[in-house]
């Protein structure tokens, strides 16, 4: 489920964030702890490793490299932060670009209703029907792009016992062989079964028609970017530029931040603190900017903060129908209102 | 009230900007003091901890621990600025992408002043319901997303009071069951109405319909944005990590900044100045800058920057209602202009 | 007047952008010189100070206190760079889309002239008030944003004596009460005016009508969208951080950057040239970067590049009225190009 | 083909990024193997060269010379960094920009298809030529871009044998001379055609034509875009600078980056490890970041993370004929669906 | 001309971007030669100056000075890097906000076509004459901004010789006087003489008018919007703030980056190469890019990598005529494709 929190940060309280820094589910040590974990083991191991089983001898090698690892680590050698602030940057729009192209049928359920006229049971049949491809659609594209969708409809099958489809249906799309997505056949439908309506004198002329087609495109048209943005990811190679970047820091990091022997007099080696507390610090900081890209690049998936899919799934189908059928033509008498006058 | 500053700097004069840091409301020692007292009072503590309670043994250990601190506050160990200036322009975008999706009526309006024709009491009540409708369904979105609206209107109850709605409007709403918000049902209502006016003939024809249809889609495309702006925030996790980025910062600040016996020696520690101006500048900026990310994070709270929502529906309904009623029809009569001929 | 230098730079040659120095108007000479002046008294003040006035063991303390101020002012401790850098990114794409959404009548002028018909005084009358209804709104609309405007346009008497308005408009105009900017009105008059020479034939069908409601509400929402940039600027707290980070940067510098003795042997402290060339140049480029972000946070004032406004409300009446009634159906002769066949 | 990964990183799990390091095909490795091996050897030679070739003296020189360099390489001082972040974000943009503006037939099937009607062979024929018109112009613009497809298509005649064009139409589309891409023929021709079919009564009112003109230029407006794309690079000086900046960068390296004798205590070379990690790490971050820029600056290569252009043509003609003729009126029977009532 | 070089990088391969540097034509080796030879002299000067003319006092003065303004240009006192980053990118978007807003007559061409009907002499004279009103409109246009145009039609009678334009439309384009701008006076006309073929039943409905009207809409955007780029630029001081900043920092370098005496034993001074190659990089890459920021600031010059109006002038006005003369139902006769069955 979407962690929200925005309520709890609706004012610049004092304090501030404070609270967020709380919270378990969804948070960067729910992320991050197994990583931080092993990252600590391999520390001590390499700190026990100096300190108990090396003959005087080794230690000062171990010393040297050490200072020599240290040295990279510090600077801006690798350059950590400013491939991740870029990598993270992309991430997020390509985020956020999913996101507002998640297909809502609000609009065209709006326009369904207004108009695809009848109360009788052809005008209901039609009106459903037709939002009932418009989210069959949307359910074909999000199989293939969300895991937590497919684990939900595994098999056409389960779209029919859903409702989403009829067995005709089924069979109507299976019969048609293409190697790409078929995504588009629903909506096909729908122009064709807006147009059969609009014969039948349901669609009162050719501009409701034109409304009813250009939605219907708009609608086509975000499915249809949802289903780019999942195949034409981000370059792999950027991918692993970032990657190679933050764990090669922190290989270096378990042995160039070791404390070395205060009394040996090495630059910046004046006290033995056995916690290297700002290293900890650092890899929160550093493989919890990579862990937001990893959340982010895709928004699909199954963590605390990806996009609830089967629940707007759920949601879209049910206010489409409520807003085709319960509510067509449903209006409370019009009254004055009472500032009239 | 969002706090208006842009007429004091109009001109780029001498000066400049200087007046604006004489402002109390709105500014940034109104939201940091507190955080700033707190962090002064933890520095004097360590302060008067190290000058007066320690025994020359533990001063020497507490010293090298402040150096051990200030080496990491100094650099860039900590990328406390690299990491709120993404967050920051992050935070922004979202901030005044969600003003430019308030929903406005002002096109609405129009368009029903100019094509819902008659004046007589049915043509006006028809203008009239039109924008009630559509002012509800914001009233409705801004109460979830909004704390002021919310204190406003606890209860549907209040919205009706304040004649946003009619009774049997709330029966009718409340008569369909639905998990999710139900902003959009209002609008659908108009949809529906606008239908039947053209059925009156009060719409004279198709093209004036799907102009009021075209216009009640971005509106409630606008109040959709708005919707899951609310509801998909960025990642908890980014904005733990800043959180813990900064917080971290000064915490390590208020040890590793102490002013260290100037006769020791150390390095960069040759005077002792007992207020360290620089780190409180620091916290200033620092602080301050995350501070801005809180405050536009959440623009709907009660902040003196935050939008004034209430103010908002309070003009949207006015002239919505002196659009469609008193203006209709209401023209000056057309005279030659001055620089006719 | 907005000073444009585009063609000047139409080639990038040898020298490239050095002419551009040598100007005066609306350069950063000008915008500086005053607050440079200042800065200049300031070191002056100090230096005087240090050398000719202090005991030498007052001398001793003064020059820790600027090696103090110095460690912190060569350093990023204050983080002015970066903090400016995305300010000003964030003012300029402000001010860009200040400028871009700037109302002008061009679109809606050729749609009224191409389909309001009648060569005969009430066609030139229907056109010539369309168009001056669309101007009224603008320049009601930069009277509440720009001090040039309002300065020429001080009462609404003034804007009834430049023509733009009748005395019957404006008795209609004031007979409205709202608490708000009215700017809207004289659109929805245009949206009436429209719908009544569409019921008079003068438009000749609901196509054309439904044209110009289009770009009037195009139009319309230019004026809404400069309205409101005007209303939610930066938020204060970002600006209060930025003018804070470079004037204390500033403040440091005046005490850190004079030069020390040079026989006392300070690191980096030399040589005395008594002028601070180096320091004089970063008071340019940072004062210079924060006046750039001054200039473009309103460019509705009147500094030296500004928004031309009234010369733009001039430009807009004008062709307005050409367009619409000098021009009507006024074709040269329609012949074979020079190519035919 | 485009490396699709992102489904292996749909949660952000231990291990994280992980898996995509081991990756071979599309991966940095790949890409940068032959710069890698060309740059160790370069750096091996001047290894064996100052150790075994030199005299003691010669050694010294060489000994001031590295560490000359290498100063120069441990700082900002050339700003390879800085330059990549920027340059690879302008190219990341211009890369996704070109990958949404691929021209795809989706949206002008689905309204040929509910708009020009007949279930006859006339109908058939105009609906599938229609179709046949617009995947041709999208193949003729690709063929001028994209090298892979420019070698599935070499000449005319390779059109007409994929059955894009037929010999009549190959001859009317070679008498017309143009020194410039013909790509926009084929898709006048649709407009005509179109228009032939409104005269025919195959498309039934204006509004169906209407549409059919609007889907056709947004198609054209992409192809076009793709064209320019193509014809107007990231300005050749720009990618000079980036290309300089990271390939002198790494000269320097071979030379300052060599381990000096640990006995002559030069400063930061304690120690002598053969192998410079750190500076290979380096190559492999600077270089990966530049093969990115290059890899991205013209996706319709045939690079492994290029865009499948010659897959995608087949896509689009296939939907096309089967969206226009197969499902042309093939609707299943409506019957109400599972939670009728 | 446009320097196109994608199809040379098409692949990522090894080598990658190294042909690149070989190029002359556009390259920056042609756009900074002259720069770096007068920047090289004056280091030599200096060089000379300093070995040669001084006495070994004078030489120690010079050595302090060197050391002085050294400090200064190898960190980042002078902060030319950001600020060029900065510069560079708002620069690129202006850059490709230009090009993309490049007046195309493509959509409208294929509109006239599809729309203005007749085979006969007036048909045609309707359709040339519309289309050489747009082309004349941008030509106008470009005359006005780029240096090019200009120099290729001085005067409005190279217009008429060129064909653009016949005399009676000259006189009355002169007839009518504005202070401004008046491209917008053909695209009038076009709306004028569209509205006239309609009354002539050349153009068959109102919705074939009103999608004549909404192309030219679109173009006559474009055309604005050019001239807006070229009226209002990036505010003159924020040029003179790059400009001066990456001058001065040359300044300081041609007399701290000369090679001192190695045998004084100033830090970093231990070697004399006479030839401060890292400086010349410096250059390289700084100078060029600002370069890059002065070639794209105005691209309607004549440098090289400028965008090629005068031949993007004649494509436009040859394909318009192609496309509404030779092609106007010149359709290949309908045949079964290849996949007909």
């Amino acid at each position: 489920m979407t962690v929200s929190y925005t309520l709890e940060v609706a004012d610049a309280r004092f304090g501030g964030f404070c609270k967020l820094l709380l919270r378990w589910k969804g948070s960067i040590y729910k992320l991050l702890y197994k990583d931080f974990l092993l990252f600590c083991g391999v520390y001590v191991f390499f700190s026990v490793f100096y300190r108990f089983l090396l003959s005087p001898k080794q230690q000062d090698l171990f010393e040297r490299i050490a200072l020599y690892c240290d040295q990279f680590t510090n600077t801006n050698f690798i350059p950590v932060l400013f491939v991740l602030g870029f990598y993270v940057t992309l991430a997020f729009n390509r985020w956020w670009g999913q996101y507002t192209n998640f297909p809502l049928p609000d609009n065209l359920m709006m326009v369904v209703s207004g108009n695809v006229h009848g109360t009788d049971e052809r005008g209901r049949l039609l009106r459903r029907t037709l939002m009932r491809y418009a989210n069959l659609s949307s359910v074909l594209i999000l199989r293939s792009i969300s895991t937590r969708v497919l684990k939900r409809f595994p098999t056409m099958e389960h779209i029919v016992e859903a409702g989403f489809m009829t067995t005709h249906e089924l069979n109507n799309f299976e019969s048609l062989h293409s190697d790409f997505n078929k995504y588009w056949m629903p909506l096909t439908w729908f122009s064709n079964l807006a147009s059969r309506a609009r014969e039948e004198g349901r669609v009162r002329d050719d501009i409701a028609l034109r409304l009813l087609m250009d939605e219907l495109n708009k609608y086509r048209g975000k499915c249809s970017l949802l289903f780019h943005y999942d195949w034409i990811s981000i370059p792999l190679v950027y991918t692993q530029v970032v990657t190679l970047a933050v764990y090669s820091f922190f290989a270096f990091c378990v042995v160039g931040r070791q404390f070395l022997n205060p009394e040996k007099g090495y630059k910046d080696h004046k006290i033995d603190l056995y916690v290297p507390v700002f290293t900890l610090l650092q890899f929160f900081f550093y493989a919890g900017w990579l862990k937001v890209g990893e959340l982010i690049i895709n928004p699909f998936g199954e963590d605390d903060d990806d996009f609830e899919t089967n629940q707007l799934i759920d949601r879209n189908i049910q206010v489409s129908m409520l807003a085709v059928d319960d509510m067509y033509q449903n209006l409370a008498p019009i009254e004055k209102d009472k500032h009239w006058e």
